[in-house]
Parts: C-alpha cells; structure tokens; sequence
C-alpha cells in the first residue's frame, strides 16, 4: 500500500465506499413474513427477529446462510502513550500479540468456542514482531497526537485500506460474518477522542479509565485529549482528517474492515469501545455503512453508550466488559447464528396446528 | 404427591429450604486468584469472571464443569383467562405442549443449538394431554383468581413439590446446570400479581401486553388483578400464601425447581417475566437461593424490571424478548460456558509473558 500515492489511496476509498447500499428491502418482508407465520407472538423474538431480517437483508436473500465466521484483530500502537495515558506499559501490545498467535488470550478462548477464526494483522505496532501475523504494518505506532497529528493522511489511507484488504481477503476465502477487533495498549484515547468529536460529547462523558488507570490518570487522558484537539484542530466535517490527527492505525484499519464488509454484503459484529469509535468514521464515510454493523455489548468504558447511540444501535449483550480484543463481538456470533436457527427451524402455525391471535 | 397430606407437604418444603446452604467462598476466592493471573486487566471480563466465581461457589470446587444442561419447562393454565387477559385462547396451552413436544418451539430450535435437552411437564394444563409430556398435572388449570383464591394450599405445595422432583429427578441423571421455562396462556396476570406484592410496585408498573394483548386488554389485566387481591388479601409475609392465591401451577412448580436446584448445588438460570415471579417466591422462602440463581435476559413485559431488581439480579442478555418458555435462559447457557472456559483456557500473565499493570 505504500507505493501509491495519497490520491490513488483515496480513489480506492471512494471506489469503496460507493459500493455500499442499502439492504435488500424484499428479502427482508420476506423474512418478515416467514417470522410471522413461526408458533409464537408476533415480534416477540424481539433482537433475534431484527438480526434475521437484517442477515437476509445483507445477503439479499430469504434465506441466509453463515458460512465462515473471522474476528479480524488490528493491532497498533500509539505516541499518546508518553502522556501517561494507560495502565499498562506499550510493550505489552507486542507481547499480547504474542499471547494471541499462542491461542492464550480472551478472544481465543472465547473464538474457539463460536468456532471462528481469528486473524490478527500488524498495521502498527511500535516493536518488531514476527510469527502468524498479518504483516500490513504502516508506522512503528502513531506520533503522540498532543504534540500533532497522529497519522498523515497518507498513513491514515494506508491503514484504512489494510483493514478493507484484509476483510477482502477473508471473503474470498468464504469468511462471511466478521467480528471487529483491536489491541493497542493506549487506544482508548483515540478513541474518546472521535467519539466526542462526533457525538457533541464533553471529553468529561467519553473518557474512562480504560484497563484501568487511577484518577490521576483519567485527568492526564482528558488533558492529552484536549491538547491534541487544540493542537489539531480536526475539521469534523471530514472524518479522514478526524482519523487521521487523532486516530490510530488500528482504528483505521476497523474503519477499513467495516467498509469492505458493508460493500461486499458481509454482516460485522462491532466489538467495544474502540471498534466503536472506528465504526463512526465509518459511519461518516458511508452512512450505508451503518446497516451492515451487528452491535454486540455495552462497554463499561462509559463513552460507549454515545458512542453507540450515535449509530443508533442497541447492545444486545450486558456483561460489563471492557477488554476489547472483538470479546464482545465474538459473544455475539451465538446469537446470530440463534436468528437463523429461529428462521430455518421453527413450526409455523399451520403446520403445529396452534391457534393463533383471538384478540 | 396428592397421596400426602399438606403437613407432609409442607414438612417436604421445609426441609427443601432447611437445605440451602451458602456459596463456597473458599472456592470463590481461589477462582478470584486465578481471574486475576489471566492475561487481561483485573476485572475486565466483567460477568463473566462473576459467573465463574458463582459456578464455582455452587459446585463448591474451583475447577467448576458443567456436564449436561436442562430446560425444565412448566405448563399449567390459568383461569382468569376468564376475564379476557390474554391475546390467545386458552386451547394454546395444549397446542403448544404438542409443539414443544414435537420439537417445533422456539426454545426446541435453542436448546438443540445450546446442546440443551428439553423436559416439558404437564403441572396443571386445562385440557387432556398425552405424548412426550412429565405426568405431574395437579389440577386442570387454576381457578379464576378474581373471584377466590386461584389454588389452595394443597394444591400449591403440590405444585411447587412438582418441580422439586422433576429438578431432583434431572439431577440424578446428570445435568447439572439447569434453565427456567413455563407456557401456560394467561400466566402474566397471576405474576404481575405476585412481582405488584413482592416489590412494593403499583399494578399499573408491573402490567405489560403479555403475549400481546390492546389497550382495553391490559385494563381488563389490571382490573383482574386488583380484583384477586381485594377479594383474597393475600398475605405478603407469606409467600405460599401469595402463591396459592394469585399465582399458578407452572409458576408454584418453577419456584420448586428452583428450590431443588439450590438444595443440591446446582445453578439455575432465570428466564423472563413468568419464571422471575417464580424466583421471587423461591427468595421469599429461601433467601439463600438467590445465590444459586442466574439472569438472563431483561424482558419486554414492564414488569420484569422490577421483578429482577427485588432480586438484586441483572439481565446479561438485552434481546427485547417476551417470549417465555425459557428462551432467554437457554441463549445465556453459551454465557455460562463462556466463563467457564475463560477460567479454564486463558493464559496466565507468567505463562505468557505478558507485563501486569504499571500504574
């Protein structure tokens, strides 16, 4: 991805971004029909039922199907990490990365049990790193976007545009439900920071105590959000030059995810709060985009609710968590996967011979 | 269990409660230690990590396992259907034991997907009823709640030994992790009785649309209900009390199984707004049973709200169902096994070479 030009970057963003549409609206009545005849209350399936409709609606048929499901994990790190922003030290992103090639972390475990794959991709992190890893690092980490813009938006480009490579990729090899995922010791900051700009939030409401600072330290993030916003000054009505000044490469590389799902009609399960706060730049990119996100849990990380709530989308999952990793997201594979049993396997009425609605 | 007198009965129940111990907070601590060694910020597995520790707890081991899983589905009817409170008729409850039986229900389609089996017993149904059914029938429906007492006390404690027995029963063959069901048309009405009576909450807070019932529907619930308590007065400081009068067959039967579940450390998911009634008559006669209960979803039908915080319970699933039948407790077995093999597969922080908190 280096060896183009930014303009050539943006085209294939465009050209992404422009096949996206909206969902097939007759599969879905279609769908609906078929719920409506199942032995139970109209809608009283409630999420399951929406999910259904949502799955036919994606893959524009009556009758979907899950093939293959992938987490697609990005990985990267971030300069913002100097201001004293986290909990844990920056190496342990490499080390994670580690953990998870080894099969040891949360979203293994929890990925072995939705019988889905994982597949965790370099975009940038801050140490040399080998083993079973997608390669597509863009920078050794961000710059500390306190001091200027975390990316350029050549970078910013490189790193959406990893995360649609990779989601197209998986495609081709017959994945066709993702879940979004991340690790970058520090991205919490990014994060709140786009999820208050595109939100109208105070940084007060969208910063937490991510894995798990003190009270002096959520006042260290709040200020290095603040500075890198002053520094910045990202143009909100531009969620590249958002990305880019106080994003994360791993960010982007969920933004990218996300579009090459949406534009390939392939359902994502969005993760916590950072897969959130891509899903927003995604969301800006390609309103389009929305319809194709599966929400999965509420985070503790308490600016999850705007963040979500500026997508619209409900969690289905509460669990207060605030691990990342896509755990929330891969939790959520199950009860996809219950939509369409509900669909294929339920009686209906007329064949179980149950009487239906009197009054 | 008509052969005994209600004195035996009643000693029956008492030595059920008399056997309800505490968790295992030896066992609990040490699953505490190992969270904490997992490769993840302490705590950040949220209910998870507490669902490990309550396994662990009831089973009293801190390796807990589950073996085999049951739904253990109530049927009974309600006469104060009488009073036009349900959307469907009465004949459903029959119809949809067939359906269940024949393996055309909604929580057929789960429990095949949560490797679940499924035992449906006939507590009280208002029709004949043969095939594939537990033979426990106590009575053929309630009485009409609005004009006396819905069951006598015999009858109450029959039911309620009922799903004792059939939970002691499954226990014997192996399944120890149990869920909450019930079908039985009109059985709404006598739980929002009992959740009005249990959690100081007006009738107006606690009556929903039920299988879905129009606006002169719920008035016709409310005024159901208001009429059963002024005509029986039931007596708060006493839970059998309540449920004889304003409560069902299914529902004394879910309260029992319950009961059972926790005399013989096995826990127990809660499913919506029917079985949490149950629940709350199982807490009224064994606080300590609480311990061995665990949410599911939060339900559609307002009363659930409140039903679930007299127990100081909290849905982990948020799926806008109102189903019943143990739906929403049978999608939170994949959460419960979920916590289990987090505990039992994750890394530790040395195994893994991973750095722990720096700040």
């Amino acid at each position: 991805m280096k060896n183009f030009t930014e303009d050539q970057l943006y085209a294939r963003l465009e050209e992404l971004t422009a096949n996206i549409s909206d969902l097939d609206e007759v599969a879905m009545a279609q769908i609906q029909v078929r719920l409506d005849s199942l032995t139970k209350p109209q809608g009283s399936l409630g999420q399951l039922e929406h999910l259904a409709k949502q799955l036919g609606g994606i893959q524009r048929t009556s009758n979907p199907k899950i093939q293959k499901k992938a987490v697609l994990l990005m990985a990267g790190d971030h300069g913002v990490v100097e201001e004293g922003v986290s909990a844990f030290p920056q190496e342990v992103t490499p080390q994670m990365a580690y953990n998870i090639m080894n099969g040891g972390a949360a979203i293994n475990v929890l990925s072995r049990q939705a019988n889905a794959e994982v597949f965790l991709t370099d975009v940038g992190i801050a140490f040399p790193i080998d083993g079973n890893i997608i390669h597509q690092r863009v920078a050794n980490g961000t710059q500390n976007m306190s001091k200027g813009p975390a990316m350029s938006r050549h970078e910013a480009l490189q790193a959406l545009l990893v995360g649609a490579k990779v989601a197209e990729e998986k495609i081709r090899e017959g994945y066709n439900l993702f879940a979004t995922g991340e690790l970058g010791i520090g991205n919490t900051t990014p994060s709140s920071a786009i999820v208050a700009l595109f939100t109208n939030s105070s940084i007060e409401e969208v910063v937490g105590r991510g894995t798990g600072i003190d009270d002096a330290g959520v006042i260290r993030k709040r200020r290095a959000i603040e500075k890198a916003i002053e520094v910045n000054q990202p143009d909100t009505t531009n969620a590249l030059d958002v990305l880019a000044k106080v994003g994360g490469l791993e960010i982007a590389a969920i933004t990218g995810s996300i579009l090459q799902a949406a534009a390939s009609n392939v359902p994502i399960v969005v993760d916590g709060f950072i897969s959130t706060a891509g899903a927003l730049i995604a969301a800006k990119l390609a309103p389009k985009s929305v319809a194709y996100m599966i929400p999965s849990h509420g985070s503790v990380e308490i600016g999850h609710r705007n963040a979500l709530a500026g997508l619209g989308l409900d969690p289905v999952l509460n669990l207060n968590m605030r691990l990342g990793e896509g755990t929330g997201a891969a939790l959520t594979f199950y009860l996809v996967e219950a939509a369409l049993h509900i669909l294929e396997e339920m009686a209906t009425f007329a064949d179980a011979g149950v009487s239906e609605k009197s009054i």
